[in-house]
């Protein structure tokens, strides 16, 4: 690292190499060179022919393209950059010089968005694989969260305000729902990205119409086989110079979507981390503060919540240069995209990597889990032990009222005098009320009652929805494999 | 209109009253009905039995409900919300006035949540509905433009610079595009609405476990039966207190991509009206400034880009409140939505009435068109210019040199003295370059070969995309009624 | 309200009628007729002259329009708008109607932006001040609240975990803190706002040199001379058609500052709310939920949350607007800045408004600060610990290690168990450990100590800031007549 | 460069070393020793004393710390940091083994958030000294500019259609105000920003109260010491644990302003390229496309509007951070800070020096601004015309029908025939206009009257504005050596 100039922390400290390399300039240049052999070959198999009937384009040639497919010569671009001052020229010239034979069929009929447009549509759509991987890991992690603690019984917050209970494993069904949202829009965006093609210089595909001597079907086969090469299924129907930007948008929503689900985990984990009721793991090495031994900073989630803020903030961007696009193209969109869209890919890395790290190893402290209920449960029982009393002959209006009475002063109490709740104790001790407190006790020893169908819906969610999708996607959640990324 | 306050531009001024209503105080009180009533007829449906194994809905309960569904009697419920402060409870004593037999039962086991969410999907739902028509009609209206001016040759601009040329019809194409995309997203988004269906206070469905004497399976179908009755095919699967607030996300995900790709027409229409090939169509009646009698200005494409501006900028506020939802819910989300939903729906509406009108009758100015291409064109023919010398035994580089320097001097001519292209003069006049004026002229009179395929481009286009589309929505693009709303 | 179609939530729920009426089409057509007033007296003050030197304006005709500046006929003027479609030459014709002598002098010389640009900044303007004054009200509402509890000492928070105790008056100094740099800024803004003055079509003041015969001091004064009567110092030195919409900016970052400062104090109060250390008042009538009576849910900071993010939201297109403006004027700003500008101020204005409702009357539990304390004191206090051992001859390390243990002990018994803190338990046990509970005890019977500066902090910031800021503005905070605002 | 990994775009392509350097790890750790050898030398100025009265910091010690001020270990501190995972803690590590004496007081009652802090705020404030002569530099540019062509009559556009006339220069003026209203607001900012100082963990100064022995004016003392050795006239009165995050959106504003007027720049730049009008310097090195030789895209201006675009987008995630702070701090504003804070001032870096580029060289071209002049003119002197006719005699009505029709004609004419405007033609050939072709020709002789204040105001606002402004940065402007960066 280079101390003396600023260096990017996305690079330095949050992402893994697998997203950095996609985004490397060696990526970039060898996915060119791609495009290049991919024109030729094309050309060369819908005979391409001079205006004497002969080929243009040899074997040879195709061959000395693929045998330099990966060995770019870096210095020699960016000396002729230095001179020329313009990317894609250079590196045509670079890779001429490796391939003598080749050299002046390399870019025959092409612009420059030829080989940048199809390229960043390769990154994006490779980018997005990796991202379903680590999305489909951190839905696998929750999922087992979720079956383990189904049948904890926790209280709900509403208003971060104690509200009806549910479970811990139910909470984390909610976490799921939203990624499997993320998941079910990535792929629907995966199946929107298509190749920029062949089109010319304003997407009128004139040169090539021009070197296939008007013959529109050998232009419109060059446009399907070119993308078919760089493994597209299809290619955009009309463009202007370069492809919709329209479509970036699409990409930056499915990452501003899993940040949104990400911040809203963070949040939850960093309230959850304040009940002491779950907390992120932490590693044996890690140090808590010199001064303060015991303190467990919800740091990882902290993290989690500011990297997702970040991300949520680029996707403006994105639809503003789509917007602000002129005619057939304006070069407002390069320096811009050059910057957000990597950036989004490394943060949408980073989150789910933090996610995963997160999620893998949560947690869970079941006793003050019981603890926090306890103290809030009397006051969401009162409603059975009204039923109770008038099941014994009360009257449900006297019952009622003086429940009301203990209820209040049982939260005064506990707010202006800071004492536990008290309230079985003034309804135990009360005469009127016909209930003891060993009943009062019982009434609220198997919880899971308040809780409703919290832990079957968690286990119909896990068995119906999400166990079904992680078989779908079973041979790539193998593929996650974690050694290669960067904690 | 009330002059002495402030009163709301898009409902005085931009907008449809179909998208107003929808909106209004009447639609989502009549909806919260419709809640009721589909809640109390499920109830029914599935034999909802007391203690004693009687059945707890009446069918003449369920016949008052129905009675007075669209009656509301706001007067009722606004003096009982000046008492109590609560507008759910205020509506539910309004019409338990109304429907005495039922009164008792209304609302039973149920939560606030259970009518505003399901009313504001609903509405959302129908939002998007109401967005497609107006939608389909502006592409509509696209298609047409793009057939007739399929051949119109006009020059392409990149970076706004003259570039090589393409047809009026084919930059229309690229208009459609972006809408399709649009579409393709709205459709996707309307299939993920779900209903919240009957969930209870935070989810987990307690208060419909107990009314059902903990039968699990009859809790699922009034989930399912109560959905269905609402217009969904689906209930969410897992809530908290409200539905995930990630779904509003999408839809303005939706919403912003129609500005999106709104902002990108109108500013091109607002630099074709200056280069004068194109005009968004004047009302007869519409008189320009008195000072200037002869000016045009292109205020409805400034409009829709500044109304596009503000739709876009919505979005960021559903992310950021998706994302700060604490735990089962909190009410950071009230206000916001209350706010933000109707109005991007209102602005959506507002930004599709004028792209329908503008290009409804849009003006093309083949003359000028026409003007600006002879212009620089031969500029863009002087690589032909070449071919042609060469063939006629002249050496390439010679008359290569000749051409750059005449180009040069030409540029200059123009930019430094203000004086017209005489490129061709100077070609014409060089005894090297064996070509005449005559034929100079001769090899622009047929400017469509420089456009390559912008016309087959445009044909294919409509024909196999377009008009497909088209063809599947007839329905529904025959219900624009353009009599309803106001430009 | 007209309950048939969609109405503005914040009209009819969230804001003072004095913002109302600010940006109701009364003041703004009131505002026009001082314009054209403040323009024909500056002409007859500087002696506009015909070209035989004979004065255009008559006193008879300033006094017509005089009469006429408030008796605005909103019904000719909309007639004639639905038939010449132009705003500003319909209210010109209005008025003219009621002073049929001047009729012929108004707007001489001006362009609609004269009377746009100008009212819309003494709205503004003024706006800002009505601003100022609740943010002055706010401020008075912590400081008083700041010195109350100045010395109650609380639980710091970082990262939302117990930290080194502050007070609950020092935490509040933090929220005047950033309310006085938001008064710094809009202060500094204030004096920005210039008059748009007399500037002509596109800033060059052709017409006005014109009608004053080429005498360039005139123009001058009456540019000046306008803006004084108009209550401005100063009018901008150049301008295009409009004044710079740059300026809109600055006055959008004013009211988004406020928003950002109330929003932390939003969320800090619900998390407070939580602790249930403090509360937001109460109204009497005010019900809770009837299923949970004991609820009392934060719903204000919670508002407070969702229209400050609202407002935070609104900043970017302000932005955009004034980066998009095209050389001397495009109107792409013109329907964006019509809807943003008044819902701007609406916003702050419902903010300042609730977070006046909100410090005027919070509620602070000391028992239950205390209780949060005690519980997490007996770690913060572990290092007196120790130098109380080692002062009474017991080796420092051996001790440390003892305090370690046991503290881990405490820990994990909270979190793994779900039992209170016996740390001091369990040290006053330790036959090694030479202190006894009653000394422990005694240790953090006064936990000011613990909190350092916190207190005096207070009364100096208090004291030597806040006080002579609410001094210097006395007479502003007096208008601030709560009577008038609804809440 | 690493051609393996990603590599930011901002350093690798469009940033100058100073900026570069300013945010790299050397100046963090260099920052870091300077607050620590601040505090020591404050302890030691205050005479700290331990609990027997002997001073606690020696001279050694301090002249140990200046000793090794910059001469960082990275090593050391990189190895320490992989063990406990804390850089602060690292750092006062590696640190202490340069310094054996000193080791033991570095950092002394202080936390992390005193050497970060501080730190960030220095900084921030270089940072903007930066970019304010970077800033002043293009005002001096724009100047220059403005007064050679304040004479030069060309069209304004409002709505980008031809409006009364202005000049080059007075056009110009419009950028300064706009940078002036930055530069204003800039040093309006530098003013408001403090220390963090000497404030303790969570900002209530405990353990500086102890070093003291309670001793409140000592506290207060140091903290307004160490302030001031780091370049600070004062500090924050009050903090948590960390500096307001609202200051971080003041300065952040700063930025976003430059970016809004530079983007506004940009983009009229684009369209004056797009007129011919003026053309932003071009390199001679700089080759235009291979295929069209003549074509000069204004690619600098259209990158100065991508990242002015993108540094505007950061605005409101200092907005929401700030916002999102949890009581005495939440860790959420790190790893966003680390990135967007760098990122800003790189991003007005390179805005600034593109900024600078463009407006050192921009050429102007008088005969295209007089051509497009010449085309419109004859719609814009109609009304003169009219006075001529009426002077001599004719009947205004009659005289007015008539330049109506003709006007109509040749708008028709120019738009739906393509041709050029023939007005005058029109009228000089209209008997019953008694004017000639010579007279109408000489009436747009001299264009200038048309023009109006332009002139000078162009003259008057630089005189009067901008060169005293200019006048009282001198020794700033000089020290702007371009030398120093790259373009």
């Amino acid at each position: 690292m280079n101390v003396d100039l600023y260096q990017e922390p996305l690079v330095s400290r949050y992402t893994s190499k697998e997203m950095q390399k996609l985004f490397s300039e060696r990526t970039k240049f060898t996915l060119w060179r791609r495009c290049w052999l991919a024109l030729a070959e094309s050309f060369y198999e819908l005979d391409l022919q001079d205006e004497d009937g002969k080929p243009i384009i040899k074997e040879e040639q195709i061959q000395e393209l693929k045998d330099h497919l990966t060995d770019i010569n870096f210095e020699e671009a960016r000396k002729k950059e230095e001179e020329i001052r313009h990317d894609v020229m250079s590196h045509i010239y670079a890779y001429g010089k490796q391939c003598p034979n080749a050299a002046k069929i390399i870019h025959l009929g092409a612009t420059s968005a030829f080989v940048t447009c199809n390229s960043e549509l390769i990154q994006q759509r490779e980018g997005l694989k990796i991202i379903k991987r680590r999305l489909l890991k951190v839905i696998k992690n929750l999922a087992d969260f979720a079956i383990r603690y189904k049948g904890i019984v926790t209280l709900a917050y509403t208003h971060f305000q104690p509200a009806q209970p549910t479970t811990i494993g139910k909470r984390a069904t909610l976490y799921i729902q939203d990624l499997l949202m993320d998941l079910e829009y990535l792929e629907f965006v995966l199946k929107m990205i298509k190749a920029r093609g062949v089109k010319g210089t304003t997407g009128t595909q004139a040169s090539f119409l021009e070197l296939f001597h008007e013959d529109h079907e050998k232009v419109k086969k060059l446009d399907k086989l070119v993308s078919l090469k760089l493994g597209f299924d299809n290619a955009f129907d009309v463009t202007g110079q370069t492809y919709p930007r329209k479509l970036d948008t699409k990409i930056a929503e499915v990452l501003a979507g899993i940040a949104t689900s990400s911040h809203k985990f963070g949040v939850d984990m960093r309230l959850a981390s304040h009940l002491k009721i779950m907390e992120e793991p932490f590693e044996k090495a890690q140090v808590g503060s010199s001064a303060m031994a015991y303190k467990r900073n919800p740091m990882r989630s902290e993290r989690l919540t500011a990297l997702s803020r970040l991300l949520i903030g680029k996707i403006i961007n994105f639809y503003h240069t789509a917007a602000n696009q002129w005619l057939e193209r304006s070069l407002d969109d390069s320096a811009i995209r050059r910057i957000d869209i990597p950036q989004s890919f490394l943060l949408a890395d980073a989150i789910l990597i933090l996610y995963n790290n997160i999620t893998k190893n949560m947690i869970v402290y079941p006793k003050v889990v019981e603890k926090h209920l306890k103290e809030e449960l009397p006051f969401m029982v009162t409603e059975a032990i009204l039923m109770k009393a008038v099941e014994r002959g009360k009257d449900r209006q006297q019952i009622h009222e003086r429940i009301r009475i203990h209820s209040m002063e049982a939260a005064k109490r506990i707010k202006e005098e800071g004492k536990n709740n008290d309230l079985f104790e003034r309804i135990a001790n009360d005469p009127i009320i016909p209930i003891e407190m060993e009943e009062l006790n019982k009434l609220i020893t198997d919880p899971i009652v308040f809780a409703g169908r919290a832990k079957e819906q968690t286990e119909e969610y896990i068995h119906n929805i999400v166990e079904p999708t992680l078989l779908k996607y079973e041979d790539i959640l193998k593929q996650e494999d974690e050694g290669k990324v960067r904690y």
